[in-house]
């Protein structure tokens, strides 16, 4: 499972399919089968967590990779699992590459 | 730190921020100012980790909060953190409000 911390040199990657209510069951099937039988063999992946939004308009990928190389020779690959294929026919995405700048914890209001 | 587990009952918010790329680090210091003033204090918040991409462009907040109902009740207040007053001024979002629904780890490729 994906633990969240700064500093520790990780690529996140973190894509957001816009998908219509009806359609967003059916992708998270194809984005989970995708990524089971397909991405977490590829070398330098590390984690991943799949997101529902509660409105039914989303689905986000937070992925885990060792390096920015090691994620864009996954990208880069010919061999696209048919079910990515099938997933970006029903969505739109909107994938970011990023590094974690800061994480928090909560604070009691009690002696400031 | 956040930690990503299924089933667990969290409610996820997932805020991508679109900025230009020149103001993508003042983005970053009131998005971290707002959280750690302000958001940090709110009853519910259990974590949450700050990004930046790697392109300059956008700048995600991943945050966890014990339910829906606390994440809305911070929302509804009227008392909002001038630091996110600021942010919202140079910046475009799109929170999503999420449930995990799959969580994924590596495979290695030998022996099926």
């Amino acid at each position: 499972m994906p633990v969240i911390t700064k500093g520790d040199g990780v690529a996140t990657v973190i894509n957001v399919f816009t998908v219509a209510p009806g359609d967003q069951a059916r992708l998270v099937e194809l984005l989970t089968k995708a990524t089971q039988s397909s991405v977490r063999y590829v070398p330098g992946f590390l984690a991943a967590a799949l997101h529902r939004s509660l409105d039914g308009t989303k689905v986000t990928m937070y992925a885990q990779w060792r390096s920015v190389e090691d994620y864009q020779r996954m990208r880069s690959r010919p061999d696209t699992s048919p079910f990515l294929a099938e997933a970006v026919t029903i969505a739109a995405f909107d994938p970011g590459l990023y590094e974690v700048v800061e994480v928090f914890q909560p604070k009691a209001t009690q002696g400031t």
